[in-house]
């Protein structure tokens, strides 16, 4: 199948190497065109505006940062939606709005063409292992068209509907559901440490017992530790998703008390200078309003 | 070795029955006779009062409700105080605040006798089936005077320190993550709700992938239903546990204001009559507000 | 003075009653030109476009809704900024947001044209009576040149600053306190019912003593006879401007805790259909989650 | 009248004066004999005992901390309780638990004597100039019975029930609403910080138009200079009636968000060892969360 391939950073690399390394014949699109060059060596062709991905595509992917580098791929003049075929289809895995993903059924329909949300859970090293989680929604025939290019790139797809936009929604449900993980660590340790309860040993009995998911693991560690760096997911990427999360849900009108609570952590985080550090460095709020001296 | 068992609830009878069955010699009380009498044909003793099944007891452990009933168990004149031989050592496997933890441990001391505190995570079919887990402090030659014994009650043992206090407060604290798990699904699934997202699709989503621990299922099922009853914990036992906790951060000077918006919901749910059901019926309020017919 | 008014809406059409009434030479425009006929017998002219009512005038009024009616009369091929002549001054007086005040400031620059924003406290029965109070912004000497035209419309006129931006957000910081008050008595009036305190009695002492502003008098007897309607100032606009506080919050790095919780309560007021209801109908919701019969 | 008076700290002395300077028969009680004896020389008698006070007394006034100190003097084998002929009314003026103030009506009425409780508005200033707004409740007859004496202490009554602990909720309730002001002006003086306005500007503004209650004033200067000594009122003063009032609500059922917003930033306060500061400092915690260096 021709597929295209527009967005090559961290998470869109991967998927590439692995849908080229599985025989598909994939042109890529990258704004900077170096991290495209990689790929020619490996079979892709390298198209020099998202159009030219789009214009022979079967199938074109889109990896990009947020709703704004999305709306520029899809509505510039040298755009997705002028040079997509008439039937082609679109599948977006980046994590954008909930209104966006309407908007972009919306506008593909009016070209005759296809919109399936696709976007995923996990890291980078788990999209370079094929062992990404994949959220789906859409048309149920367009869903199928492209769960085979979605198998490649994930070690398992789930469809929550016929509306793309609910693909996006539970995605941001699920980056919500991390950020309390985050914060409720984050009240833990502080707690535990005031009381003279070793971190660690904390953690150890909280992923040993109830909390055995690997998202208490990974940001126990770090919270545990307080050390935010390198960062796995930037701080403004998590208070992006978390924007996205109140968005859907004022527009939805169910208030959301924790989500709230966590973006004044965000914006506290961000007055004092943490938007390099990962996004469980709101922890270091609730170490420094229980008077811890938070190195930093 | 003798032992002496006070509480025999659904927490303390299973234990009681696995300790019979390891062979140790075994006096139970309860204050209601009849639950104690159960256990004459097994083999045990009946005590009338604490302090006869204290008397002879090389270890006495105590499971009853909270600080209120251990309070009367260890300091009424019929108590394990005045009984317990010194040298004795009294285990309190009762989830109660680190402040009473302190004060068991000085008194017990003033008496010549030694306190750990070993309050346990898990239902009563874990009890049953001796699957709970054990989190311990004190100081380490008692710890490990009754280790054998807690190896008998549950599946592993975590030591937290030697301030018995300490075990309680990580109790809390694993009480206190759950009811963030709990707001934290209520509020994710009455955006889904309203959103058009079938709420055991979103559960499927989270606990195939990130939210694999055991907590986001269980409650995850009931809230997704909307079904809190028959209630496996219920509601006031929650908020008491919330209230311990926050009382514990309050005398640590450490602000948790997920634990101040998780009592708020519990108050709220009180004041809506839902006391006889599961603490995950806090989740009733998210529906509430977000103008979601909660059937009831 | 040339004076052009855009917007006769219940605030713009008393400010230019008393802008004809104190001589000045008046164009106005309504979006319904209906609202606008009304003035001719008084003298005013009446422009088709908003343009038209700039064309002619040393300052221009604007009274409108929101930023997107303001963005409407500012930017639309028939709108000020094409027809306002150079060196004329757009005085706006709405409630608008922080970042499209400066949007405006610098965009008047750009067509030698001068911008001070001038937003008001005070509701339609004060803008008849001429007792608004003006809160402006903007380069002294344009803030001098509209002085006299403030002074007919308001009893006083407070100059917070040169940059236009700073007097919305004052008007939004005010506005924003009237939410945190709201509130307040909401919760006041939840415990006094439930604990048989009798709520105008309750009123009496809070007004008689240490709450004599205004404003916890016209809101408390709402609040504590629970009624809602008619509107002095909609739901939904008092959301926007708590929309408004959170945006300028955000954008300057600042958490703002209770504006938050204001804003839990004003979605979940939309979901429960409150939108008709003046914007102290948020206290519904603390009556709801009390348990309080709310009778609606 | 024969008078008894107990507990004369900053209160209680100005109180104290005022009676005896209007003619009463004054006996006076503190536990540091000091401060009573002072009051020799203006004609009252000096009680050893709390008992003592109230043995001739037809009514005894009380004016002490806090629930533990007014418990001693009611309770102990000295104490009020024992020596307050049948007949006798206490009269406690200090700010107390709703709970305890139905226990002290419960009590008296066993040993035949009244109850009737009488917290006040104002600060020692206030009390001296006999400007105190006074909140009474108990039964009717015996409210009259008192009404003389708390008309020389104040400049207003306000009688709010028939059940005295309804008295004690009306002044928590006062303190609340204080503290959302405090948290309030906190907030927009953080975000009028960090948007280059004024802070005095501000405060004119807010205080000249909707917000003219002395409370804004008092405060609101305070705040905006980020000065919160000397204290007029401890910040741990403030937060022990912050926990009053909490208590009070939880008992009703009444979830009150705003309220446990503060308790947070009182239980950050302390962690910052704020606690010799004026309750207002709470206001430090937003300029800290908006990265505000609050010198200190």
């Amino acid at each position: 199948m021709k597929i295209g391939i527009i967005g090559l950073g961290n998470m869109g690399s991967p998927m590439a190497r692995n849908l080229i390394d599985a025989g598909h014949q994939v042109t890529v699109y990258n704004r900077t065109r170096s991290r495209a060059d990689i790929f020619a060596e490996a079979g892709a062709s390298i198209a020099t505006t998202p159009g030219q991905a789009a214009a022979q595509a079967d199938i074109i992917l889109t990896v990009v940062a947020d709703d704004h580098a999305l709306e520029e791929v899809v509505f510039s003049h040298d755009g997705i939606l002028e040079a997509l075929p008439a039937g082609g289809l679109h599948v977006g895995l980046s994590t954008i709005s909930v209104a966006f993903a309407r908007r972009l059924k919306d506008v593909h329909r009016e070209y005759s063409q296809h919109y399936v949300s696709a976007p995923v859970f996990g890291r980078p090293e788990a999209a370079a292992a094929a062992k990404l989680f994949v959220i789906a929604a859409g048309e149920q025939q367009q869903v199928e068209r492209c769960s085979g290019l979605l198998g490649v790139i994930g070690q398992k797809t789930f469809v929550v509907g016929t509306e793309p936009a609910a693909a996006n929604l539970v995605k941001l449900i699920g980056n919500f559901l991390i950020t309390t993980v985050l914060e409720g660590l984050a009240e833990s340790f502080a707690l535990a440490r005031k009381s003279g309860v070793e971190p660690l040993k904390l953690l150890e009995v909280l992923t040993g017992t109830l909390f055995t998911a690997p998202v208490y693991q990974t940001y126990g560690k770090m919270i545990a530790a307080q050390k935010f760096e390198p960062a796995g997911f930037k701080l403004p990427l998590g208070m992006k998703d978390n924007r996205l999360v109140l968005a859907a849900a004022e527009e939805a009108a169910v208030p959301m008390p924790m989500a709230s609570l966590v973006r004044d952590r965000f914006i506290a985080a961000m007055a004092l200078g943490l938007s390099e550090m990962d996004w469980s460095a709101i922890a270091l709020l609730s170490a420094r309003n229980a008077g811890i001296d938070p190195k930093f």
